[in-house]
């Protein structure tokens, strides 16, 4: 017998999305977060004046990024989304990007959230990859989400990997 | 005086597009890696008969997104590529995720590379995280590149971060 | 005086999308079908080992293609899909392909269904076009339609054509 | 032993791009060619006054979808094209679509003429659809093409199908 | 303090994307306009026979860019659009375009208006371009609003500009 | 006998992308301008504090449009672009918006500047429009373009319109 791997693939091993359309629309959100480091002393990535419009490109980069989640990743819904916001800030880390989105629909939005965080993240690293090529990013994972039929969900803390 | 953190950024802080059209088009590449973990028994992630569409599903939503990177990407540049792979495997880390992008133009790839990396992770954290919401992207960032004018480059470990 | 040709053009001759603002949204389904011929031995296009990751690739093109209708066809409307699917089974013919949309809306998705399965045939004769420039996609069509004013409808045997 | 079925398939069964970036770019062109048929007096579909913008709408529509191929077609290199034409014109069978697309690169634009070609003939099938369901669209097929290391090919009568 | 200049700017000068996800759908509807002229004699833009391929044409590029306002304005919300039309006509100071929108949705259609109007306006600058490089767009406004709770609005006569 | 009034129009009227795969490539620039106008006062829109991210947001909308031109304008080339700049500054009219453009390739970027002039104001005006209805784009047109077969070209005034 195949053990069940994966969602999203059926009985047969076929990848399926799944049919939302008998689902109620309910105010969904959902938030991701994850960090960009740098080789480089963090604390010279607070944004000075010169930093402010990459801070900004990389904002907007995540927000637009969330608008096209279904055309980047094969089984997600295309729906409308009804508030999307990245966050940039920085820390002892490096710079953190939290995003956020927000839609009335029958299908969450967490994949969204994901691709926003992570597109504002590669938009810091083409701001830095010139100087610095071992920019990376670590930690990028859902964070929080609310309704749906599976309920709120929020991580804590990290938890310990396998 | 403004200390210089970004590259993209001028004398009085604009954001700005390089411009490439006097450099000489060359052939390049480039290669970016993540990892995909979860909670559960990474070895359950070695892909069994069910498991084998996901991947492929992971791998095309790479692919694919290598060619969208401009689109994502604020200030990279639209470009012809010659040739997009992404490579998943499993590891005891969890999945690991290899993206190579070739191109013969004036500017390099590294971005394709690791937007086909990122997206890949997605597609795969997509298929995972409905049971593990804890599901998460580690170590994205590039691996290796070659040609231009900056010369081959390639990361051998992890190094220290700050 | 004009005699009607196609849908879509008004009294004075002017192409227009339909407005459906005051169509009620319900549940609706389209299915489409066509077929990718070869000059080879049909046959051998039975999936093998080798032959399992170009029909993934082709349906999740297909897949893909769909949530990008209103892209590709002018008057198309731009719609949230609940479920996309394609399937691809060889027969004495060649490789069957057939795709089904669902969404809730207040318009059809039977282009959407019609552009999911062109695009999965067009994937196919992507893989095939190089040793076979002869391989083609034939009797493109819809197969069965429910919902809407219109109400359902299916297609039982290719009719006589004039 | 793994029979190889499908080109883009590499020795253990990965579905790749072709490296394309050591060959030469030279001029090459591809036409293709579909029938968009109907139950109704194929006579019925002669362009009128009322006709002319829809035949218009398709062949945008197809000139458009062309410059979208490498989005839709997972293989497909991302390229610059240099013209790009469809020709739709009545004929015996129903509306006879053309399609030709010509660059300078190293990689040849089957595809594209064929996306070109299907994406026009869709956007008709849009315009007759409501009226009849059966429309249908056949012989989709490449028709000619020249440039690249294979040379020029031409398919003179549709060959008998296995 | 700082002076509000702009909407979509928060309390400390971060822009934001609007939460609509509270408000109610309703009916709504915009319509914008623009005229395109150029140093010729503005009756030679009459269409004549030659002509009509290159409105239509345009017409189309504005429908069609009314359903990617999302993904060309950074802080605008992805919707399903319900109809949209481009209308085209001479006049005294050269070719009128006008644009409509209709959505049942929680947010307006203003600037896919705008955006329909004006991608239409840049395809017939296409069309003219080569030979009057001074042709040019003018008069881009908001023409007529309905719905929403902001309510209606229409604009009478060009207000004095400061 | 038809008079010819637009480019891409053939000579029995079909409307036809212009075949540059026999032209040489060069490196070319074009640069475009605009000015979006308020009914308010206009050295309101003197960016402070709130006003610099709206600023930010709309250069960059400006420049990923630039990319996306062959996917509105239904005759452009799809082509690679070697840098995008869109500057916008307050004038005593408002908010002047100019972009420049450059390639290396047989095809000018005339309508990837304008297109790029046009969507940073649209950003502009998204910004504006809640509060000023009335906020419009004026001026919008070509202002330089170098190299290519037709050679250099300037804008010094605007040229009085018939």
């Amino acid at each position: 017998m195949v053990k069940k791997q994966f969602t999203h693939v059926d009985g047969v091993g076929r990848l399926r999305m799944v049919d939302v359309s008998t689902k109620r629309p309910t105010r969904r959100t959902a938030e991701a977060s994850c960090v960009v480091r740098t080789t480089a002393d963090p604390t010279a990535l607070t944004p000075n004046e010169q930093g402010v419009e990459p801070i900004h490109a990389a904002r907007l980069a995540g927000v637009m990024a969330a608008k096209q989640t279904a055309d980047l990743i094969p089984l997600c819904h295309p729906l409308s989304l009804d508030d999307v916001d990245v966050v940039i800030t920085p820390s002892a880390r490096g710079l953190e990007v939290t995003s956020s989105v927000v839609t009335v629909h029958h299908t969450g939005v967490e994949m969204e959230a994901l691709t926003a965080c992570t597109v504002a993240a590669l938009s810091l690293v083409n701001a830095l990859i010139k100087d610095d090529p071992f920019a990376r990013v670590d930690d990028l994972a859902l964070l929080r989400k609310t309704g749906g039929r599976s309920g709120d969900w929020g991580r804590l803390v990290p938890p310990p990997l396998a």
